[in-house]
């Protein structure tokens, strides 16, 4: 299978070498030492209509040593570059960013100046140098926690410890998604499923897991239990790049599930560096959607009343670019029109098998979906 | 092995029925039908010395069918019963809470009243019936999301899919931990570990995985990540009632991660019932302890001040029965005069092998942990 971009730990060292010969360089010919770091600002994030994901513009700022406003970040930046680059040469463990945060606390050498106070600090420049040299923070051996589980025809070999996972042998547990899913150390081996189901809550996952919904439409099944953490975000993208299967969302009929979705999909203008290697842009919306109450039959039991503050979240979501395709500004309109929302747990009250058994297969038959 | 207490599913189902029958025996005497429900109340919850766990009481109250304030709770209790009970006869899949809600709504049957209004009076009644039946609800097949990931020398054959799990081969995911994790569908084949160490943080729990700790030191390692869910507790309580193996809680110095501990060990008031058969009294809290900082001459990079609202919390724990043994007084005591917390991330300060090299195999080899 082919392999997803990515740095490998070479590519990051040299990355983190480059900007750090380029400021000695800069202190040797008696220049002002600098770097040029790409603004995370949300005036420098935009959708890309054409690649249909969220993305970080080209605008940069410098931060240089002699500037009283930016000499201690500047610092900073060096530092977590340098503990990055030792813990790469050590092929240390990975570690979350409050362990990076504690190896790096403590005072200056002869001084008495803290090198960081809180963990703040050091987080917002670990992006700053993910953006600077293009690299994940799982890239430079950092993780988030990750929430999700996996079941379904794939096996991935986890290079790190040999183990090589068969999603299928996972039982009603699922398999869990590990905190980096890079493919230096998460190498898919082999996939014979036509599509990937992603489901938003975990309990629909738990139903359609014990239903064998993976097994008998061959599919992967994955949930990253409501919001999805890096991790599952991430799996998803190098999923849509190195299988190419056809990506579904189901989740709650309502602006809730409508965002989560869009997450996936084109990722979050707070991780707009990150969204880039974690968009999976070809997911489309398979449900729960306004026309699949009459569509479906479902009984009046299956609604929960709107209330105000969901009335006011979709008028948010309408104005976001990445909702303004005409079919999603009438689903938009269709469901403030509907005042109702339907949870996917809802769905048992058509039948405990109506969503393994009629619901998803219909809908993927049909192509009934939104993009 | 030998199986931990717990009802099997034709157990529970008889119990359903004998209390269906009482009633049933009512209505034929021209009675008041009325169930006793052992009361949920604070006031019905002590601490078991004895057996180190916090228990419900023998305070039984009376719901009873001609009873203008009950009637509604009568009807509901038995809408629920009759519910679970078909579920189990169909064998149908596991159910969250709010899934259950929704096979539940609606209105009676010739009338215009909803049988439930929102999910928290159906919980309420859930929560009802497993003390009555003394039954859990995943004995009932309902299921709560679960969080935790497990790795180390267990075998475990999930009987619902024949999957026999290796918690050795899960790479560095490691295995996750199922919703429902009760001896009749979670089966415990084989396990040749020492002891069970159980850590508070994930990011703890991915330094230490990657590290092989369980390989090197012959145990299980689990997290629950941070505040443990229902099915990491029932399964640690499991680990002790079976394996009969010493259990060992790694968490932050701070009041917060003492409470993590004891709601391992003891239980807590709130689900008081649920404690009772997911507690593992003979946990250990191995650390960190005050002394610890001492001892190991950890830096004072690894200390964050504790703010007021720990120091509250600090006093509210030490009046916890539970917390009332004189070491912890004197633990509670220390950490009180010291003022500073300790997080388990923090550890790394020192270095990144302390954890897993030094500190947890001293702590374990001495005995030196708190009961």
């Amino acid at each position: 299978m082919s392999d997803s971009k990515g740095k490998t730990r070479k590519e990051v060292l040299e990355a983190l070498e480059a900007e750090a010969k380029q400021v000695l360089a800069a202190i040797e010919d008696m220049k002002n030492p600098k770097l040029k770091i790409p603004l995370r600002t949300l005036t420098n994030v935009y959708f890309d209509a054409k690649a249909k994901m969220i993305k970080l513009g080209d605008k940069e700022g410098t931060r240089t040593f002699y500037n009283v406003g930016q000499a201690k970040k500047f610092m900073q930046t060096m530092l977590i570059a340098a503990q990055l680059k030792s813990l790469i040469l050590q092929d240390a463990p990975t570690l979350g960013t409050r362990q990076l945060f504690y190896l790096l606390r403590g005072t200056m050498p002869d001084s008495d100046e803290d090198k960081f106070d809180e963990q703040e600090e050091s987080d917002a420049i670990i992006e700053d140098i993910e953006v600077m040299i293009d690299a994940l923070r799982e890239e430079l051996g950092l993780i988030a926690v990750p929430k999700g589980v996996l079941a379904g025809p794939i096996l991935i070999e986890d290079l790190k410890t040999g183990d090589v996972l068969d999603f299928t042998k996972f039982g009603t547990a699922g398999g869990s998604v590990p905190a980096s899913v890079e493919p230096d150390t998460f190498k898919f081996k082999k996939c014979t499923a036509d599509y990937i189901l992603v489901v938003e809550k975990y309990e629909v996952w738990n139903l359609l897991n014990q239903q064998r919904y993976w097994e008998k439409n061959n599919c992967l099944l994955m949930t990253g239990k409501g919001q999805p953490a890096r991790a599952e975000r991430r799996l998803l993208s190098r999923f849509e790049k190195e299988l190419k299967l056809p990506i579904y969302v189901f989740a709650d009929l309502d602006v809730y599930g409508y965002y989560i979705y869009s997450v996936y999909k084109q990722g979050s203008i707070n991780l707009a560096f990150f969204s880039e290697k974690a968009a999976a842009p070809s997911a489309k919306y398979i449900g729960f959607s306004v026309d699949d109450y009459k569509t479906f039959k479902l009984p009046k039991t299956a609604l929960i009343k709107m209330a105000e503050d969901d009335f006011k979240r979709i008028k948010e979501v309408k104005a976001y670019e990445w909702f303004k395709s005409k079919e999603w500004q009438q689903e938009l309109d269709k469901l403030e029109k509907f005042g109702y929302s339907v949870e996917s747990d809802a769905l048992v009250a058509k039948s405990i098998d109506f969503t393994a058994k009629v619901y998803l297969p219909t809908k993927i038959k049909n192509k009934d979906w939104l993009d």
